[in-house]
Parts: structure tokens; sequence; C-alpha cells
């Protein structure tokens, strides 16, 4: 399958490159067309059947024996963050596409059908929605989703999907394409975000869930500004020396659920002091700043809001300043089937490709599909560098031991 | 007092006025020179003997019964910040030309010339260099020094004095106006810049020393740019914690320097992950801050420099991350005359004006005359709101109460 891999991917980076390594395909946008009309030709090629739903994702089915039973859907998104890799979604897409075109070489049939599936508008910085295309699919885009508009045309969601020849009426009268009780299992090969895998050495991994999250997008920590040099230390408000309070007792709560066994990651991504009015010589009298907890268990994401709003609270009587979070949002942990990921770390073992289970951190189409009520789960690929820059570094090899895990565990004997 | 007082600050709010209570009077522009204009002109109205050197500098002198004898010097700053107030700097000249005017009124002669200075370019906002105008008066300004460059227009010192109708050439030939010797004290009005005179309702403070200054312009924290959800906290090489923890362990140390009795303050004034790279969902790789402590006392600038470098290693080591304090500027704290400060301190207990003494966090050109051997002390006025912004307040009736103080000190009986 390697090679399969390697060539579509040679194909895919003529498609919204953007000259230095990076790659640019916008939700709705001509890359991401482009990149389903490839996904759909290279279908065609292998005698899958193509059609497309009025949300414009992209299906590619190798049929099974029986055409009624509960089809198996191997998705992935196919549009890009703004300078992303040529990674970052293509990869599920392409490994799908690799392993159907492997059970029609060997005259393979699944017992049911086996749908490759490419999702459109997963990536959050165009629209602010999750999961635009696969919610989509499913029947569960709400109506009002249609008019959020892109971040870089400020022009509707229905408008761009007009545009992409999509019909946006159909999804805002309730169409969907894909019944969830029609689909036995959804699996997303994915490149890892994050490092474990290639810290630990191992080719691909099992997720076991896809983290929610709590987050604070517009936090603020409101001081006085005074003379760096003139103000006694007893008559400062010093934003900073709050922050760092802040951080400190944050980190204790985040230590505390660590040492109860919590899955919990915490992230203050940004973090300012005024630009407008901070100077060398002024005792900084606002920051603003973020933050960003994630977990498996919706229990602990509950248990460290409140935390958040109780050291809030007491730095802020502590050093004299207010403390304003500002609006608070929640995504729900979607938990992986567990059946579905015992197999798939089963094939890995039978295959003798070294592996572990861990967590996604990031949010991805197998949560849609999970909260919809299909039994769902992800292989992830090594990859280094994180993802979303034009640095992703995946070893084809390792995709292909994805795609290899993936097919033994949904198509036995195949592998 | 007060009457002229109103009169003469009425008339240069005319001048450099921004239409929003805020004035603006570059070091060396148009707005200085008015402002040095209106105080001579005033000067002239009261009998004064009016003069100006190479760096225009302007001095008016009420005579004295020893035209021989060593003068005293009555001086301060007439430029402003952008954006400034109008008491910072033009109330210690305002103050001296209502001394010299009470004085005439009475027929009063003192043993020696009075002189009240009206300084150049004491606002290091526009020209990277301190005390320009003082410092050039006694000559100590480098040859070099001419060549630096306003932060706004980009033009040399020379070309802007020259433009002011100065004579930098003499200047850097090594021509100075005021002989040291020839000095027997400076005093400087001045408002507070800080809090504590209003926290305390007092109408005037006498400067004991003026803090120096251990400054790091450009420190930044390098860690690791990383997916916020995918990464596992053995991973990370977060910026923002190991801020928080440099902030922690220098606010330690600040407490064990006021525990040991030593003069500090520690500002961070502005820190920032960097906005072209920090994203709510990244951990964030760096953040760029600045770091100034000021102290009256040189020995404790010295222990607290090697703190922050054995912090910053400390902390780096524990958060895997680089911590690199970029290059250090340091200035030297200047101590106030005691005799200067105790008959100050004397003339208000005798005049019943309550009063305290208390360090200056601020430069002064008081500083600059004290480095020159002269002996020199300082007068604040209470105000509001800090200094450096349209919203300074202080009150006439209160600038009247240290033009007081120092006329008792320095003519006795006149007051």
């Amino acid at each position: 399958m390697q090679d399969f891999i390697v060539d579509l991917f040679a194909r895919l980076a003529a498609i919204g490159a953007d000259g230095d390594g990076g790659f640019t395909r916008p939700s709705y946008g001509p890359g991401e067309h482009a990149a389903h009309d490839l996904m759909a030709a290279t279908a065609r090629g292998l005698g899958l059947e193509v059609a497309t739903d009025a949300a414009g994702n992209t299906y590619m089915t190798l049929p099974g024996r029986d055409r009624a039973a509960p089809r198996t859907v191997l998705g992935s998104h196919l549009d890009t963050v703004p300078r992303g890799g040529n990674y970052d979604g293509a990869a599920g897409v392409v490994a799908g596409l690799a392993m159907a075109a492997h059970l029609r070489d060997r005259g393979a049939v699944p017992a049911a059908d086996l749908t490759v599936m490419g999702i459109r508008a997963e990536e959050s910085v165009w629209f602010p929605a999750s999961y635009i295309g696969s919610r989509a699919a499913l029947g569960r885009l709400a109506p009002a989703e249609l008019e959020i508009r892109r971040s870089d045309t400020g022009r509707t969601l229905a408008d761009h999907m007009a545009e992409a020849g999509c019909d946006p009426a159909a999804l805002a009268a309730g169409q969907r394409y894909l019944d969830p009780a029609s689909v036995a299992a959804y699996v997303e090969i994915h490149i890892e975000q994050g490092p474990v895998l290639a810290a630990e050495g191992l080719p691909v991994g099992v997720v076991t869930a896809i983290r929610g999250g709590l987050r604070h997008h517009r936090a603020a920590i409101l001081g006085e500004w005074a003379h760096s040099g003139a103000t006694p230390r007893a008559l400062r408000r010093d934003a900073v020396f709050a922050f760092a309070d802040l951080l400190a007792e944050l980190e204790a709560a985040w230590d505390r659920m660590e040492g109860a066994g919590r899955d919990l990651v915490l992230t203050l991504g940004k973090a300012s002091t005024d630009p407008a009015a901070h100077a060398f010589s002024k005792v900084p009298g606002r920051l603003d700043f973020c933050l960003d907890a994630r977990s498996t268990e919706d229990a602990a994401l509950d248990a460290m809001g409140a935390e958040i709003e109780a050291v809030a609270r007491s730095v802020a009587a502590a050093r004299g300043v207010g403390i304003d979070l500002g609006p608070r949002s929640r995504s729900k942990p979607a938990t992986m089937d567990p059946a579905l990921v015992a197999a798939l770390a089963a094939a890995a073992g039978r295959l003798q490709i070294p592996h572990r289970t861990l967590p996604s951190g990031a949010g991805h189409d197998a949560a849609a599909f999970a909260q919809a009520g299909v039994p769902s789960a992800m292989v992830f690929v090594r990859n280094d560098h994180g993802s979303h820059n034009p640095a992703e570094a995946m070893d084809p090899a390792d995709l292909a031991a994805a795609a290899r895990v993936a097919l033994a565990a949904l198509v036995p004997g195949s592998a």
C-alpha cells in the first residue's frame, strides 16, 4: 500500500500549495474542492462507487457481499488550516483508498459495504463550529449554523456551500445522507498531532477517547497602571504578579487531579499585558489571557471548572485585582467504542506492529460519529513536529502500517 | 504664591495641548521651546536676569548680595512625554518663579544668586539617554551622545538642538555653563509620580535618594510550541508556566531582600506570548518580557542582579526551557544631600506643613547634579493618578506649600 500512498500524496501536493512547503485548503474553498475531486477520480479509477451528499462530502464505496448490511466508514477530512501540512486530514482518506485498492487487487469482497468518506470542513479555524461536514452527513447540523461566517471572507457557510455546488437548503430542511443505524463502524486514521508516538518510537496508536474541552477565550486580569519606580509594593495592584499566582494555583489543582488519576491537560496559550498601555516603567494594569482545559472525562472538566473559578476569586482577593474569566465554552469528551479499540489493538498485535493506546487531545470527526451513536475508533499515525504546520513529518510506511491494522481489524484475513 | 502658580499654569496650558487634556512637548521640539520662551518672558517681567546655554537651558536669576558666591539653583524640566500632563517637570520651574516673585515683592535679597533653571530634554522617551539638558549644563554629556536619535523623527540630538537654536558644536567641544563648584545647592520641586503622599494625606515630601535601576529590556523564555490537547504534560516545555515560576522565585527573592531591610521594587511591565505564533490551542513556545528593579542602594541592585541570574538558571533547568535575559543596563542610585534634606524637613516642620521623607523611584535631573558633586535635594508635591498622563492631579495649594518649604530652607526668614 505504501507505493499507492506515496503516489496519491504526490498528486495531492499540487493542490493548495503555498509554495513554501505549506498547504492552504479552506473549508468549502477551491483547494478542498479539488482534493475531493482528486480522491473521487482516484476512487473511480479503482472501480469504487462514488457519491456526494448535500454537504459536499464524498463517499467512495467498495461494495460488500450484503449490500443491505450496515456499512463500515473509513473517514477523514480534506480541508487544512492556513499554511498547514499535506497530511492532517488527508492521510485518513488516502489510507482508506489504499485499503480499498489493496482489497480490489486481491479480489477480496468485504462482508458489508466499505465506504471511504472524504469529509468537508473539519478545521474550525474557518467556520466557528466543529465537525461541520460529518454532522451535516449525520443530520446533526442545526439550520442556524448555516448562517455562521467564514473567518477570512465573512460570507456565510450556506453561501460557501452553494458556491461549492452543495445544497444548503436540503440541509436546512433536515436531509441527512447517513442514518447512524446504517453505519456499523466509523474508523478514522489520522496523524498524531502530539509527540507521544514519536517519543516512544511507535508507528501507530489506537485512540481510546477524544478529549472534551473547557475554554475561556477572553479572560483578563485588571490591576492598576502605576509608575514602576515610584509606587511602593504595598500600593501595587500588579496584573502580572497576579497572573503568576493564578498559574501556580491552577498548576496545584492540576497536580491534585493527576494525583487522583484524572486525565487532564491545561494550557494558557496566549497571555499579554495590554500593548496599547504597557511600558517598561509601568506596573502592569492589565493582562489578557486564555485558558484551555481538556480531558477524556466530563467530570474532570466540571471539577477543573470549579477549581478555576475558586482560584480566580482567591487570587483576585489576595492581589487586589479583578479577574474576569469571560465567557466559558464546553465540549463533551467522546469515548471510542471499546470493542473496536480492542479489535484494532489486537490486530496491531497480530501484525507485530508496535503500538499503544492513547487519548486524542484534539477534536476529530470521530467525535461527531460517536456522539451520533455510531461505534467509532481512530488509529493514530506517528508524526513529528506536530500538525497544522508545513513541517508535519509522517512516514508513508507508518501510514501503510495503520492501514494494515485497520484492514486486519475490519476485514479479517485481508491485511 | 498660589495665584501666580495658577496663572502661569493657565498660560502654559496653551502650549503643546493635545486637545483632550494631555500635553506633548517633545525634547528640543516646538512645545518645549515655547515653554522655555514663556518662562523667560515671565522672568523678564519679574526683573530677573535671563540667560541660556549652548544646550538651550534657561537660567532666570534673582541677584544675591554676594554675586560671586556659589549660587542656589531651583531647577526642573519643561519637556513632557507624549500625551503627558501639564505638571510633570514644569511644576518645579513655575514654583521657582513664584518663589522669585515672592522675594521681589518683599524686596528680599538672598545672600547669593538664586537661579531658576528651565532644563531641556529630561524625558528619556524622546532620546535614549538620561538627563540630557542638566548633564550638558554640567559638562557631563559625552560628544557621542549628540548623535543619538529621537524616537519619533529618527534625527540626531545635535540636529534637533541646532533646529532649536542651540550650539551642539560648543557642547561637543566640552563647553559647560555650570561649574559644579559654583553651585551651592540644587533643589528640584516635582510632582510625586507615585501615590505615597496622596495615600497618606501629606501635601509635600522630602526626597532622600533617587533610586537607581537594573534593567532587562528584552528578555525571553524559549519553550516549544505544541498542540494544547495532544501534548502530554511530561513532554511540554511551556513558556507561560515557566514565566509563573520565574515570577514566584523573583518575588521570594524580593521578600528576602525586604526582610533584610533593603529598599527594592521589582516590576515586569511587559509580558507577552509571541503574537505571531501564539494560539488558543497551542502550548506557548515563547514569552517575551522586561524586568525593572530599582533601589536607593547600589548593593541591593547588585544582589538582586545575582538573584535574577540564579532564578533564571534554576527555572530554565526545571522547566526545560531557555531563558535569555538579554542585555542588562544599570543606573546608579543618587543620594540627596543629608544637610539639605534635614533643612527642608525642618522648614516644613516650622511651617506646620504635614510631610514625610521618601525615596524617588523615578529618575530626575537632581540625580545628574548629585552625581556631579553638587549638594542636591528634591521636594515632592502630592499628586493623584501618577504622572506621564493627562490625569495628573496636583493642587496648586500643595505646590505653593512646597515653594514655601524650599524658600524657608534656602532663604531663611523669607517664607
